[in-house]
């Protein structure tokens, strides 16, 4: 459904990443940008939105996070291997905050389940390009 | 692949939107977001970049606001019909300018053909959701 | 404080647009992204958490924006201006719902009233801008 | 001219943070966001871009992560240590990479000039935050 694996194939240039891991990670990447702004927003409209003002705003940073890590791995001109490395590491701290804090109210909120488990596989699909780039 | 159906199954209050036309809309606008980022990277990889900066430009613009139309149109909490419409006319104009001239490079650069199909299609999206709030 | 005007300054080529307007919309933007962020934040963390939900997304949405626009006004390279000109109501549609909602907390909340004079103030400029493009 | 301060002092809960050393790193992403996307279509414009497109890269990415910079600080409620020190983290290597590369292009253009000092200066406010919290 996604162009991710297209899109690189088409890059002019020579990619510094292993294909498919850097692949996983955009496209994680992009559903969990989704997914977690959509949670932070189920929350908000939950009736017991007052138990539930950390899970939105470790959804929101996530969400920003994960759509910045979207914009930074999609680039290769120019390519900084700090810069992607930092990024992937925001990336994880992100998720594992959002991850956790969604397990919490997985079996109360079903948003919060997809959410956790979205947020746990972004942050797997980091590691593993980050342990691949080491 | 994504969540954006089943996140909207799971929101907790009514939703003013059609649910079909809106998961389309903000499943177009993350691949967009995506292939547009992708789109003027390549753009810049190319040994022609000097003739294509008009390119790069509107594909960031494009990213840039088909981004912000997935954040608005997954929130659901205190809706407001006005700005929505007005962010789907944003991304409506900011899909024709990037797919207009992209299209003037899809027989040279293939990232462009796909960005231009994807652009098309996300501003189609835009304007089913649009013409189904009037 | 701002690199606003002096970047504009420093740009290669001709712009579309009135600087001093243009300027003007480029740092209240600025200003609006970041108050916005703040004050949807200050909601969450407020007691009365529940009967601030609108202004939170009302909020989050006018940050969103605002970040978009402070991206494409401050790209001259590739001028469209119909991308600008939907932008730009775009954003005065997230200020104007945000700015109203925050007025309704203002005596409660004074976050509420700093962020509705902002938006406030950004959208003006915004109306400016597009006044003086017509 | 900014309401950072402001909005920091009517935050309702505590803030884990220094605000003074925090003012600032927000301040300074907040311009460096704003400087770096100048920076990258400034040099999108030039005559040289082919001889600029790295610094074209790592000004977009730079003002990317400072723009998630502005929006993760600006946000107390639920505080998480580690996602604060990683985005940092993330911060510090975007606004080293730019400001090392735009200094390459310092004294050809004065875009470059203004941009490097500005990352430098978002970089220090973000290692000063830093060893804050240590």
């Amino acid at each position: 459904m996604t162009n991710t694996a297209a899109m690189l194939g088409e890059y002019p240039g020579s990619i510094a990443l292993d294909r498919t891991l850097l692949a996983r990670v955009i496209e994680e990447a992009l559903v969990c940008f989704q997914t977690c702004t959509a949670c932070a927003d189920a929350c908000l409209g939950e009736g017991n939105v007052a138990g539930l003002t950390t899970c939105i705003r470790t959804c929101l940073d996530c969400a920003t996070i994960c759509a910045a890590t979207v914009e930074v791995l999609s680039r290769h001109t120019g390519y900084d291997a700090d810069v992607t490395r930092a990024q992937l590491q925001a990336c994880i701290a992100a998720c594992k905050a959002a991850g956790d804090e969604c397990e919490h109210h997985a079996q109360m909120h079903q948003h919060c389940r997809i959410c956790a488990d979205t947020c746990r596989s972004c942050e797997q699909a980091c590691r593993d390009l980050l342990a691949a780039m080491s």
